[in-house]
């Protein structure tokens, strides 16, 4: 076992070694052998696993074992990955799909550009919405059906909200208004037809009145299967998507934005049959799981061991009175390895990433973003460990040891750095934030997956959810760049 | 109170403490105790606050306020920015509105990328326009209303600018041209309406001599209501906007390039009801402005107090000449604590900003770009103030230090480097710079809100305003990345 | 010749000779002459071509060919990529043509954007192209004909995959699949000419089950003539371009991505006569190739020769036991010119290269792309080479050693670095790497011809061959940014 | 005057004048007192403008000739420029007209995507532009009119290139060919008017056989006049537009690419009147050239004055074998001072150019281009020769002598860059090099004026001139940022 702080510089390791040579210089007699077989073990305690297997020839076994998960988590790590995507692609690629069903004349458009400004455009397009769903499957590639509840379909809503009255008179400079927000939906069932759109008009009877209005949703519910995953020997989810379409009219600025948006529910379907298969991939897939997590717990175990020995061998040294030099909290803390923590850390991540991934491939569980998360940050913990590998060579500890001095100089200037962008952010965002151009946005494309993930929240400026936030939202573009 | 100068090391300060020391040795005798009593005095005046508290048990009073004032400031800020980015919001989804009601297939062109090119095409927008105004409560989704003046609805004005006579004759190489410009002007009431195009043409009678056309700009003016302040506890306002589309043939190169531009006028409306709302929200919000000025003005007295010692005991040590060897400039600025003339004039512009702020939420005022900048400005200099509670740290006192003894260097590099920045900048205009092709500038987005508005500025080239301004506008796109 | 090792320093070299000269102190008497005669024929080996000169008049035949190969390996590699350009232009602008005319209505989408969403727009699809075909020679202005086999045309066939059967239902979570997959196709003959869609319709009955549907894929085969190498005096081309149009349903998403490809083949025409051509051009340039050849193998003779010298030196050396002390591993490696070995890397490539390039030249061969690689590397080792001589100046040789010095160090930390960001890779792919938005990719232009290159890679994920390449497909956008 | 190097550091002055002064002592006696004149002269001719003012009371002419030609320069440049940018402007704007006048169906298209894929597109394409010619008086918006000669219109000229025969059957794959190209004009005359295409046709009876075409051009001259300078207070300019519109199909490749050029020529109207105007702005503007040339004049003699002074006194110091020691080129280069050399590029340049500019602004000259390169390259000149006066401070020249010893390093390892980055260039050339994929150019915005203007080049392949441009155009993208 490798029991050794190989971020210890030999010259240093050797000075407070001299430390407790000279000490044991003025305690002989008695005490010398105990001291002496207590200074051996502690010596062996500091041994790298290389020096272990010279001393006492003890294989390293808990190198293997950490060379060993490096490999399997890494490939069990690409396995879900790989399955992971295929999920995602599908979702993205059936939002896709509804933008181009849903809303008429779409072309691809750039994120919050797809917007209305005429009265009989919006009309136009609430009727173009409910006759695609009525027709639907004449125009659909896709597998997508109606949901059904007790052997009925279920229905569109067209739902409007609205201010409960208003009299707004612009040219009078007046109004006299109600803030109290009101909602009136209709229903459509799929299976009616309409010949053409007064038709449609006359049956459904809906009108807006624009000055009131602040948004009109329609919801709806298709529901779809994931075929592509049996050519990959998995077996096919069933999903729900609850879409809503929003023409948000709450600026009353002229301008009515649409977007289309959509919740999904996946789960196992109900009854299937795939001729001609084994579950031979799936067992193999999930016996593979289950080494991981053996392989895991099997190397926590020995990382926790091995953290309680070094915590023993503290409070020995100090009830013994052995070591009474060793009062500084940087010479207490050699004695737990901060890899160890890193390993242990990862190895519970991994444990519960891998049961959660033996959920997701038996049907039981859906989170596939937990389980992301969870296998994700084990990964990258383990591969940052392999450093401390490299430490074991010498010329690469000077090198970290180097990082490691730096490190408090970068934070102290990043720290003075950031008042001073603090100061900025806040005056930039007063200044110039607000004075956007919806061209400019329009340029604006999300950089990241992150700013994507970002532009998901849908907060009102009013929630007061932003008290904190909204500051961060407008500086933290390029704080890296310039202080970096 | 923390009067002490914090950027200074304690060696340097020990050594002119030493040189007082030396000084003092010389004129012993009845002076001593006066010397004594008055180096105490300075000693304490250059304590820190720290210090200070151990010396006399004097609390940190001005350094909580301080903080105080950080945690108001910005909160203030942050709420200001919110309904400024409101207002702002609502101001341009409007002008977009408008581009898209008034402009003929328009599709969110880049800025100056709207353009025509045939006669046919120049009629077609204007009665395009025309139509789009009398039939304007028909289409729009927004509150748009007509002006009314006096009872009556106000005119859309169609004006033409031209020279007064010219025959022009390229093809015989030959003009006879009047250079005075003149302007005549019809006017569409709202109310009419035109079945088509050709009985608007007949009414209208509106013919354009090309050759001698400057410019046809359409001038209307529509009132709005903001309502979504509404939802957010604030009164909404009323918004003038005086809309000014223009068809610029100054340069007779057979590209009429077509603008929409608007000025808006924000009031409190005449008269108004919002049933349910009470003015607890605007009372909280009032009260908080004040808290805030409050603050601002007792840190403002309290730090010209501090200065105003600083100086009083220059004096006093000048004029009983017990301080003879301090003459050198630096030292006698080591009584004059910059820090504090910082946070003087951030508490200045802090009062001005607050009291512009509470001008605004009670609807007397409506300049918010102003109360932005100064509140901004405030804002990042107070946080910028926070660095010097690092210098009471000793490893950031070095930092600081080490930056403020680079700077000299880094602005005389910087001066050395603009000289031949400018060579180059004005050797780059003229040889490169008319060079434009409209393709490039398509493709050129404002890249921040700074740009957007150096874009507002419509000046013609032969006002004479560019003489110092235009070597610059070609220039300073990124002085700073080549020479930061 | 220059068998001098130049990168090592003069103060080095010294000390070394300095050893063998307190070496040979103790070894006085009968073999003092025979080391003497073997240490000057040792200095003679590692004296640079200067020297050389200067020692025995010896002139720099070998530097001089290296001189002379730098130059005609350029040429000859500018020579050859014009003509490789004028063939990727053809292809490009071939395939170009090709989504122009089959695509209805495509606009120079953007690789990837080009999809479907409705049963009829499949179907309209799939006309159209049919119909460009059968009229194609009416349509297409460039030189394309139909293939022919056995004096008949071959036809274009419409192939469809599907399942062998389904019953899918998402409305009831039901589903009934037999994965195995079949295919179905027909034929078109180029000249069958149809009035009309339905004419066609009713003629080739195809229907598709898009329930069950994983793709179609329309293959064509055209012919053409490069008849542009024409006017720089080589003999045009004749080129098949076997055409693949697919519609990509395997996702069952609701989108029919549709991809148009093309397999090229390159080949000397059957037939062909140009009007007052000589051969001279062509006898040129195959000449000049074999001087390159010549040149080559000169080079390449000289340099093993030097290498096969220094190897017997030290064999020599070791035998005689005349150098005991010459034993570590890098004192040995002296005697290897590393410069020698990339010039024997640089010429063979060079050989094969032109060889190859004599095949393309005269029509047997049309592998442009190996030839391509092969040159392109040879030229870029020669040019590399060059840095060699700057090592003969002191100035740049303590430049060139600095590198050498510092070039561990720099491995060194690349090495901790990639460990850090392999870790950070694999989390960030897990965790958000599958979470594409389509408008995203849509925005993301290809920025190199390396990644366009990669983009070719058309591998189902289920192939297995991304179980190593995923990663790093995610991951190598920025690795030299970072850690550079 | 300021006859003083002052790039000299005082310490090496101080080490040379000591040389000069140990040497004196040997030649005692009567060459004593001339020994001494001789270098109080040389003293004098070292000093910097105001040691020479406390030396002898001279004022400093010179320096205020260069401060204030340095003001008039710049006055001028600006003037110049914005009088440039104007007539830029009119003929980018006049192109943009031509391209959405003549082009059908043209949106801003981005340079070379505007490409014909079928036989019909074509035929309409040359339709549209002849009818657009025929009918431009009623279509454009700008001053445009035809051109006439000996009071007949010219005529519109559509011109095919095609080779002179051949027989190409790529199904057969076989082909014979003649080279030759032959060329086949026809003339349209602006007054003819067609009712429509098929009378245009039947009139025309123009025949395009592809497979032999090379390419069409459209070529037409129009005529217009720069009305705009009339506002600006200068005088309007005639303009010749010679538009040719290319149809290029010399790849065969199925893709017709389609241009639109013109070549501009500006020239004083023949007769003109403008009512009201007075030349008061001309002269002006006249008289300030004059200014400009007299200053630069006196500068340009007083700066040859000096440099002849220097190589007179260094002649004086040879000849009487006053100062043997002084042999060394650095010591000798130091009597000839490098700014003055400068200052006379620079004043030659202005000289020139304003001499050029009077010539433009009296209409007898129309080449801006030539006098925009003179008068930009003397401005930067001017500017850079600011530094020479920050020099005369000492922390400024400490710092430009530094960046003068770094020099040679950085062009050393620049050097050795470059050899690296050639052989890197020349390999990523011919490997990924041609494979450029249309989309990727359409994306590839031109960034700045000067890719614009190389975009300008023409040049076919076969034309030998990239025999030694290719490389370069390909690998010239970011050295700098490589090995800056």
């Amino acid at each position: 076992m490798e029991d050794r702080e190989q971020l210890l510089t030999p010259r240093s390791e050797e000075a407070r070694l001299n430390g407790l040579c000279r000490w044991s210089a003025h305690t002989q007699g008695l005490q010398a052998k105990v001291v002496e077989d207590f200074r051996r073990r502690l010596k062996y305690f500091f041994m790298n696993p290389c020096e272990k297997y010279k001393a006492r020839g003890r294989k390293p076994w808990k190198l293997m074992l950490q060379i060993l998960k490096i490999a399997i988590i890494t490939v069990q790590l690409v396995s879900f990955g790989l399955s992971n995507e295929m999920m995602v692609t599908f979702k993205d690629e059936n939002l896709m799909t509804f933008r181009h069903l849903f809303l008429k004349g779409y072309k691809d458009h750039r994120v919050g550009s797809y917007a209305l400004y005429t009265k009989d455009d919006v009309y136009d397009h609430i009727y173009y919405i409910i006759n695609t769903y009525t027709n639907l499957q004449n125009l659909t590639v896709g597998n997508l059906a109606y949901e059904m509840v007790d052997g009925e379909y279920t229905a569109l809503s067209v739902c409007q909200e609205f201010y409960r009255n208003s009299s707004i008179d612009p040219g009078n400079e007046t109004f006299d208004i109600n803030p109290h927000i009101e909602k009136d939906c209709i229903s459509i069932y799929p299976m009616q037809s309409f010949d053409n759109s007064s038709a449609l008009l006359t049956h459904i009877n809906f009108i807006l009145d624009f000055k009131r209005l602040l948004s009109v949703s329609v919801n709806l519910t298709l529901k779809t299967i994931n075929l592509q995953t049996v050519r990959h020997h998995e077996l096919p989810d069933c999903y729900d998507f609850h879409i809503m379409i929003t023409f948000d009219n709450r600026a009353h600025s002229g301008k009515i934005k649409v977007d289309v948006k959509n919740d999904v529910r996946i789960y196992e379907c109900r009854d299937w049959n795939v001729e001609g298969t084994s579950d031979e991939n799936d067992y193999l897939l999930l016996s593979f799981d289950s080494v991981v997590i053996l392989a895991c717990f099997a190397s926590l175990i020995l990382c926790t061991r091995s953290v309680v020995n070094g915590i023993q061998l503290q409070f020995v040294s100090r009830e013994r009175s052995l070591l009474m030099n060793i009062v500084s909290w940087s010479d207490r803390m050699e004695f737990v390895n901060g890899w160890y923590i890193l390993i242990i850390v990862s190895d519970t991540l991994t444990i519960a990433g891998s049961a959660l991934k033996i959920g997701i491939q038996t049907k039981y569980l859906t989170n596939y973003d937990v389980c992301s998360i969870l296998l994700g940050t084990a990964t990258m913990l383990v591969w940052v460990g392999v450093i401390r590998y490299l430490g074991f060579f010498k010329k690469y500890n000077i090198l970290i040891l180097t990082l490691r001095a730096a490190f408090p100089n970068v934070i102290r200037f990043c720290c003075c750095a950031a008042m001073i962008y603090l100061g900025y952010c806040f005056c930039g965002w007063i200044v110039l934030g607000p004075h956007h151009d919806k061209h400019h946005q329009q340029e604006k494309v999300p950089v990241s997956q992150l700013q994507a993930f970002i532009a998901e929240c849908r907060d009102q400026p009013e929630s007061g959810r932003y008290q904190t936030d909204e500051d961060s939202a407008s500086c933290c573009v390029s704080p890296c760049c310039c202080f970096g």
